[in-house]
């Protein structure tokens, strides 16, 4: 739930080759310092560099913040990219340079739900043409999985919210099938087995609800269905599955930030995507407001009013 | 925990044309039919004739038992096998005809453990040259996983095991190093974790303990470990793993039989098994007893004095 600001570099510290003054960038919170062991592995995007608190981050060469002090306590870096601010100060391996003719609006999108998204389906879950496919929670998180089905060519993309105006946003993005599981008499998974001949061969979890996750797995096809986790569950619950319930042959895998290497892939998106005239991007963009109102920006969010907002200074 | 006997076809029934009188077959639980979507996909051992309970299993041409029936009640095909007996009667699904001059004694392993074990390692994990891989619980699936890694060319291949007495034998087969959990101060996984700088590339859960289930996922390294479930949990307890644990990158998935649909992979496994001379396939084989001696050769399994005892009548 994330809001995203335009970025421009004002000025680059000592050492930093990659990034210069006025470059156009995204910032990520999910860097990448591209020498650490997992950096260098081809099978994950996590970095050494950040395998710590996102919430209480810190800039890495001197493990301090830079940021003003509040009451006497340090305020810290927020998911390592603190960009609810006019001004930020970030790691570089969190700032990727980007085509600078490509439009900042839409391409911001890419600094999390539409890299998520369409990442978990490219990087994690590795969809193919004809896939089927359902993504439960149609937040932008959600929607940009839809997208990314569709550019795969997955046959079937079934979208299931209980906010029935995620509809006509998800038909517009190349959803085929929607369910609002408070229609139903069955289950999900038991209507998506109906409709799929046994289930779907990927689904995604995108609303972070441990129940709804459930659904998305048994809504996989056995034998060879993925459910990819997108959805942050802050619960103290635990996995809803049985060991048994793992030799039905369906697998569940997380995927942060789709799995994306965001400085070696997000310029490629961004090229990919500038392409592509029938992507709809804007359709994630919902509102723009001024920056003083970023209250007023939440609040639509978290009731489902909006996907996404920009905010302007 | 089966025990095996030798097998060679006494008749066969109306429409199975590929097994013949005096064919030296193997038995697999997990048939393969050849024909439903399952058989005819590549991404799965299931079978659509076999879904359904193992413990209560009948023919499925006719839905009846080949048994006779016990205070009114019938005998059920014990796992579609029912091999605890001279005499079975089995779907032809589940017969596997096998090179006549291969050893029966050491080839009916791969009815069960054996085929589990390597298969695992080689369609489920499908783990490369000099991977890095734990196995926990030594019977005869850990051993069996053991040897598939050494075959592979793992070039770190840990043990664990309650029960001193699997260190040698573990070695024999190509395990590299052992520990025994009693032993540490320490977790296991930390300990593996400090072996192999930040853990293993795959663990192998064969013990049937959740407890164990968890170190197993924990040895992994983070951004890439995957661990297989081999040991059956007959437990009302779930997957004692946090979503939120996803996001690390470890995968979890299930295995049974290895993976392998038997009809199609046991010859061949046959035949490479035949012209390998170092494989030590003798080694599971740890007592032999007459058939009236069965309830004998099953105390020695469960107090961890043998791997798999052959009967004979
Ligand atoms: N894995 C990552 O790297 C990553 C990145 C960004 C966001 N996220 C997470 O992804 C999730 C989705 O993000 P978003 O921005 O799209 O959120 P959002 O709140 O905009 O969307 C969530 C959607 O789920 C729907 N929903 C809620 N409960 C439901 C239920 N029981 N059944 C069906 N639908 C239900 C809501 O109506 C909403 O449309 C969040 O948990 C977010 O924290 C993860
Ligand atoms: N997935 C399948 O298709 C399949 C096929 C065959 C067997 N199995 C299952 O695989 C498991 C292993 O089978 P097996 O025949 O080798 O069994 P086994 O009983 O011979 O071996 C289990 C081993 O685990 C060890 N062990 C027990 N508790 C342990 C602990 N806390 N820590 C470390 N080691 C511990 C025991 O000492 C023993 O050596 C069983 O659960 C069995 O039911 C599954
Ligand atoms: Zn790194
Ligand atoms: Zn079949």
């Amino acid at each position: 739930m994330f809001l995203y600001v335009f970025v421009v570099v004002e000025s680059v510290g000592e050492g930093v080759d990659d990034i210069k003054e006025g470059d156009h960038v995204l910032t990520i919170f999910n860097g990448e310092c591209g020498e650490c062991t997992y950096c260098k592995s081809k099978t994950t995007n996590l970095c050494a560099k950040f395998r710590v608190d996102p919430l209480q981050s810190v800039m890495r060469n001197d493990g301090k913040t830079r940021f003003l002090t509040q009451d006497g306590k340090p305020i810290y870096h927020f998911l390592n990219t603190s960009t609810f601010s006019e001004y930020t100060v970030m790691d570089s391996a969190c700032v990727v340079k980007i085509n600078p003719k490509a439009p900042l609006n839409t391409m911001t999108l890419l600094s999390c739900c539409l890299s998520t998204g369409v990442g978990s389906v490219i990087n994690t879950a590795n969809i193919h043409q004809g896939s089927t496919v359902a993504v439960f929670g149609l937040g932008a998180v959600g929607l940009a999985v839809i997208l990314g089905a569709k550019t795969r060519g997955a046959s079937t993309i079934i979208g299931i919210d209980i906010n029935d105006d995620k509809r006509i946003k998800g038909q517009r993005l190349g959803m085929t099938n929607f369910i609002n599981p408070s229609e139903l008499k069955t289950s999900v998974h038991e209507k998506i087995s109906e409709m799929t001949e046994g289930g779907v061969d990927f689904s995604f979890e995108c609303a972070g609800n441990l129940d709804v996750l459930r659904e998305a797995f048994l809504s996989t096809h056995d034998g060879w269905g993925l459910t990819v986790v997108l959805g942050i569950h802050p619960t103290p619950r635990m996995l809803p599955l049985h060991p048994m319930e793992l030799f039905d042959g369906r697998t569940i895998t997380g995927s942060v930030f789709g799995g994306c290497k965001g400085k070696t892939q997000l310029p490629l998106f961004v090229d990919q995507f500038m392409n592509m005239e029938d992507l709809k991007l804007e359709e994630f963009i919902t509102h723009e407001l001024p920056f003083n109102k970023i209250d007023q920006a939440f609040e639509l969010l978290i009731h489902g009013k909006s996907l996404r907002c920009l905010l302007h200074f």
